[in-house]
């Protein structure tokens, strides 16, 4: 038996054919803005499921159940998303529509909660004990995971990003100033470049990008390894605020690993992962307790989704 | 049935009878001091406990466990203090001493997470599914609670304490910079409180206080509640940083309530808990889902630890 994952992000949707054991089968996807509507959207959820498992050459009945990853709030006992700002759903009986049209087991959960519960279960945090998940992307998002399941009581996400790591900084669209996310998010990261280079003409970032609108998540970490200082600046202190924060989770959750996922995770380790992991035990308070926390990387990308939306049936049956 | 709870602090050492709904019976106290050593510390202990069973007029059969709230960090699965400065305890076998005196089950934990189990069980946070305890002493604890229990996984108190709100803050003991609680415990507002007199001559905290050396928690609530400026200054300075602490921990746990706890917390409500509150539900990401968490204060005081203390044995039975 296989289970579907679907991942709703604000630009594409996927679906995707996931084994027993989280090995992702087959794939099928299509762009969020041809689906207009939330009975639209849904009506091709059911499409691009079915049409992924006739992929993987499978038919319809080898399928055990179906899992929803949604941008947003949901009411997972109730399969009702509350709130997503980037989709047509809002108060959307979601399992109920889906169901209309293909009659099958149907979960739903956070977006953020199935990459977590995917890297847990078949990434860079597999078979650690309590993870504590970090994605570094447009915001921070986060979660926890414990023997491999999500505590689910920390509902809708943990908002790790919206923790104020600077009182009184930058304001945030969430209504606070100073979130860690206005700090270590990639779009953290492209602002500070930004702003050194504004600061620095004679950086090679200039020629690197062109003009500010071509800065990218990588220009200050390519340009520090060629020796460029505006950018060895930036991610130096990049690094530093995404070091105060995880060891603020660390501090708090005294997890056996911290997996870090987002495009910016996928910089040399030499240049991301060995510096974060010394400040970040600088910073501990439980290292001299023996309960040293290891930072990995997230393994799975884009993918990480999809294979913990495939397994959240798990979440409901082990528990 | 009744069993023993045993707060040990650094300066007072207290077994208390505790029936099975949590009320407490009788204590026996004494100072720390007269125990120099772990040996000396536990024979005191069973000394103390045994007297408390004689004051609540009952005998020792009438015990079922002694539970053990330690300043540090245990292993509570093999009952040995690893480490607690404030005491004679490191790598003591704490339980195997107790019983060669006492032979009773004897369960060890955190002084903090016994206090925050306390209020969870019998005080502010009674019947709340989920509950993070903030507690401003000295410094800054915590703990938290689902469905009335500790969430044990998190080891050795949550150091909420040491997570930094200040980028480049004040020095913190722990090595960090900007550490919660050099913001919002108890000696933060003192420190804070000063800094307001140094700077205001004429502000009638001088005349309350004597000297510098004579402020307490309560010098600037008192003050402001008399019009003065100053201490006015001193608990909207405080008060927003102890708002953005908890902000931090709601956006992240979601509880149901936060229970709040130490001596500022007996301020009255107007001038601490109700601005806190509106400060809380501002910077609070889950409102607006309907999932708004409560803010109390604790209610049972230095007795906390020991409720909490005298109930380790049912985190035990019921997990």
């Amino acid at each position: 038996m296989v289970t579907i994952g679907i991942d709703i992000g604000g630009t594409n949707l996927v679906a995707g054919v996931v084994s027993a054991n989280h090995q992702l089968l087959a794939k099928a996807k299509c762009k969020a803005a041809e689906c207009p509507t939330a009975e639209a959207m849904v009506s091709r959820l059911v499409d691009l499921s079915q049409e992924a498992v006739r992929l993987a050459g499978l038919s319809l009945t080898d399928v055990r159940a179906v899992g929803v990853g949604i941008p947003g709030a949901v009411d997972r006992f109730h399969g009702v998303v509350i709130e997503s700002v980037n989709t047509p759903f809002h108060q959307t009986s979601f399992v109920e529509l889906f169901r209309q049209k293909w009659d099958i087991p149907v979960y739903l959960e956070n977006d953020a909660n199935c990459a977590v519960l995917g890297e847990g279960l078949a990434g860079g945090a597999k078979n650690a004990s309590s993870v504590v998940a970090v994605t570094l992307g447009t915001g921070v998002g986060g979660g926890y995971l414990r023997e491999g399941a999500l505590e689910l009581y920390i509902r809708n996400g943990m908002e790790i990003g919206h923790t104020v790591i600077e009182t009184d900084g930058i304001p945030c669209p969430c209504g606070r100033r100073g979130c860690w996310e206005q700090y270590s998010s990639a779009t953290a990261l492209k602002r500070m470049t930004r702003e050194e280079m504004a600061r620095t003409p004679d950086s090679i970032m200039w020629k690197m990008c062109g003009s500010l609108g071509g800065v990218k998540g990588r220009t200050a970490f390519d340009a520090a390894r060629q020796g460029d200082s505006a950018g060895k600046r930036v991610t130096q202190r990049y690094l530093k605020y995404l070091a105060i924060g995880i060891s603020n989770l660390v501090n708090i959750f005294q997890p056996e690993v911290v997996c870090i996922g987002g495009g910016v995770s996928n910089e040399k380790d030499e240049d991301f992962l060995y510096p974060l992991q010394e400040m970040v035990e600088k910073h501990s308070l439980h290292k001299r307790l023996g309960n040293k926390t290891r930072l990995v990387k997230a393994e799975l990308g884009g993918d990480a989704g999809i294979i913990g939306a495939a397994a959240l049936y798990q979440e409901f049956i082990d528990r």
